[in-house]
């Protein structure tokens, strides 16, 4: 029996498996939800080990625990570690849900339930590979490595710790996660890129004291009208950073990339019709989606000083704040982008007033460049199953977990996510596309032929 | 027996009368203190009888009442309308009053208590003023109408209405208020300039929710960062006002105002040290205090927009605010800024957001120049009391019943205040130093002299 045989008798089974694990309310940021969560670790260690798959672990990490397994038998084969999750979002508003969220439901092609998409049928669809892969070939072509977290869905406090103190276990050549949604509709998508962030907090103070604006305003410099003037030089009206040195680790998007980025399909109208606005920000000579993908920004993300009630109040106020956040982009390193902010802020920063940047929160960006041959091999998994061409994107948030592989492990990460933008993520209604679920059980068994010949 | 003679004798009869008068807990903001500032406003009405003025009425305004009392017998002099308040602040925290707000003490030649100097003290010297010119002259020189509120420290909301209604009621050439401070010790003062106020709130939006900074930096236009920029757009770093139009009803200072302005005695290090500032703002050509008395500012009061919290949100918020106001000065109009300062904004506000200018506020500036007559007599009443040369002054802040006045009963105000600037007025240990009230009694009498020539 082929693999593709296997595969096509298996889908009843494999939608009753999804069902199954779907049902499991693994809620990690709800208290009363703890058993259920450990429960879910626990039944996805039982798959891994029925699959076929060793060293199957329920591991603790002072929150939910990891789920671990290998199958390691491939010698002088290369090795992945798939990242996968098993914990899901809360499930309000209830009542917009047209079925239960953990009841899992058939309709039009779509599987329905909470967890469906973002990530158990993800993981499931990995799980299922394997399984075809062990009943077809009796073996694996390359090493895998499974780790499964159950604290995605509340900011994995406890993964990087974890990773950082199981490095041996996790040692691969490269990570497969498959966790994102393709570009559209009926389009096999690799996401090559995801933009990193440097987050920060800018506090400016003057006076000792809110002051009245008419004993002393004109004579005292005004914290807030500081900051105002402080954000106002980080950035031109044409969308370009003008914190020096600011963009010289940007690594340019080759002309292969512009291509590939070009060939999606984009529509502005639509765009600035959802979003309620009537033009769109950004650097020209970029496209929306190179801006938003292959190009760094600053945002100001929150601005709080003085009198905020409804009415007039007529003070100058002692302090005022700002959040501001760059997204980055290769090879832009975060500490580096706030040190300069932070050098920037304090030379153009008035006198009259303390101007303090505290850098919060950093993440590097990552690409795994479209000719790489862990992109290469990922590319030609996903055109056998789906018999299409793949399209290339990149991401303009984040995945931190890219971020820890690269920096603790030194491996590249091939994003190969088969949910679709509109399937409900974190929102009611989450859905799963059936069609693209098997056809992504048949993309991970490939995935695994053509990864092995990269080593 | 002269008035000087009379004036010396009574000093304890008098201070016994202000002790009185501050015993009554008349705190208007309080809905316990409802009847206190009712028998306060009785109790003032009472006194206005027995030193011989007329037609004394406590009008009802829907809220505390006005008293009103007047002496019209001087056919043919001008007439005059005296503005003060009987009622007093909170007396919170009352734990740092060194003896009870409500029980007034004598300390160091100051009296203590709730009220002193703000602004009991200062109506009782005007009281006990024609009470001496009723003993040793038999009449006044001129006509004098007392206009005395309930509602100074809440904001007068009721005094313009009150006005308005009772235009015939108030008629006068000139107005007097003595509710002010003198700029320091041993120096009797004459502010004769108020600045005005525009009040407004910038509304920005952009997108119709807040948007992951991730998925949408780069490409949409965050308000946030636009109000910043329409912020620092209208004031540059040297304090000029950047709104065209903005300066051209301005009165620039006289010889004679900055000749008399540039003798008052200014300690700019003592003046950083307090505010806890390294360097002061403003605008070159202009000394510290022109900047706060006879300039036009822009101060940012209030700022708003997305995450506030700790540590790090990362979105493009979906709304930016801000609080604007210019302390206005003659001969600037507040609705006429407000429009200047709109137009500016809507011409420079970028593309991509919805920006929208309201104001919430506006008060007009106001000014009795140094050779207007009644200044002029204002001036030789203090230097016969004080035996001193005055000093000029203005104030950076507003009053607003002199900008209604002025609008409403198109008079000029006199301020002639004998408060000091360190009497604690608003705060606990109010004070009253009693050598200025007695030289304020003495002013207050000889004003009526010297005033009555102006006609």
């Amino acid at each position: 029996m082929t693999l593709e045989d296997f595969c096509a008798a298996e889908r009843d089974r494999q939608l009753a498996w999804l069902t199954e694990y779907v049902q499991i309310p693994s809620i990690s940021s709800s208290p009363e939800h703890v058993t259920e969560v450990r429960r879910c670790a626990e039944w996805s260690a039982r798959q891994m080990e029925r699959i076929g798959l060793a060293h199957v672990q329920v591991l603790e990490t002072g929150g939910h625990p990891v789920v671990y397994a290998d199958w390691l038998q491939a010698a002088g084969a290369p090795t992945a570690v798939v990242y996968g999750h098993y914990d899901v979002q809360p499930v309000d508003p209830l009542d917009l849900w047209h079925s239960p969220p953990f009841e899992p439901a058939v309709r039009g092609g779509d599987l329905y339930g909470r967890g469906s998409v973002d990530d158990k049928g993800q993981v499931l669809m990995h799980w299922a590979a394997i399984e075809a892969l062990f009943q077809t070939y009796g073996r694996l072509p390359m090493n895998v490595k499974f780790l499964l977290e159950g604290e995605e869905e509340i900011g994995s406090p406890n993964l990087d710790a974890f990773i950082a103190s199981h490095l041996d276990l996790l040692r691969a050549e490269v990570a497969v996660i498959s966790d994102t949604a393709m570009y559209g509709h009926d389009m096999p998508s690799l996401c090559y890129g995801l933009r990193g962030l440097a987050y920060l907090q800018v506090d400016v103070s003057g006076p000792n004291s809110d002051l009245h604006s008419g004993s002393f305003g004109g004579a005292v410099v005004n914290p807030a009208n500081a900051l105002a003037w402080i954000l106002a030089q980080l950035k031109s009206e044409d969308g370009v950073v003008n914190v020096p040195g600011f963009y010289d680790a940007v690594r340019p998007l080759s002309i292969e990339e512009r291509v590939e980025l070009g060939k999606l399909p984009f529509d502005e109208a639509q765009y600035r019709a959802e979003l309620g606005v009537d033009a769109l920000a950004g650097e020209a000579g970029y496209s929306v989606l190179e801006r938003l993908w292959a190009r760094p920004t600053l945002d100001v993300n929150g601005l709080w000083s003085g009198f905020q009630g409804p009415g007039a109040k007529t003070i100058i106020p002692s302090e005022a704040h700002a959040k501001i956040s760059c997204r980055l982009v290769p090879d832009q390193e975060p500490e580096h982008i706030a040190e300069l902010i932070s050098k920037h802020i304090a030379a153009i920063a008035p006198k009259g007033v303390r101007v303090s940047v505290e850098q919060l929160h950093g993440g590097r960006p990552s690409i795994t460049t479209i000719d790489h041959p862990a992109t290469r091999a990922a590319r030609r998994a996903l055109e056998l199953a789906f018999q299409k061409e793949v399209v290339f994107m990149r991401e303009g948030g984040s995945i931190p977990v890219v971020a820890t592989f690269d920096e603790l492990l030194r491996i590249p990460t091939v994003l190969l996510g088969v949910g679709l933008p509109d399937e409900h993520a974190h929102a009611p209604n989450e859905r799963l596309n059936l069609e693209n679920f098997y056809r992504g059980v048949l993309a991970a068994a490939y995935l695994w032929q053509e990864l092995s010949q990269i080593g």
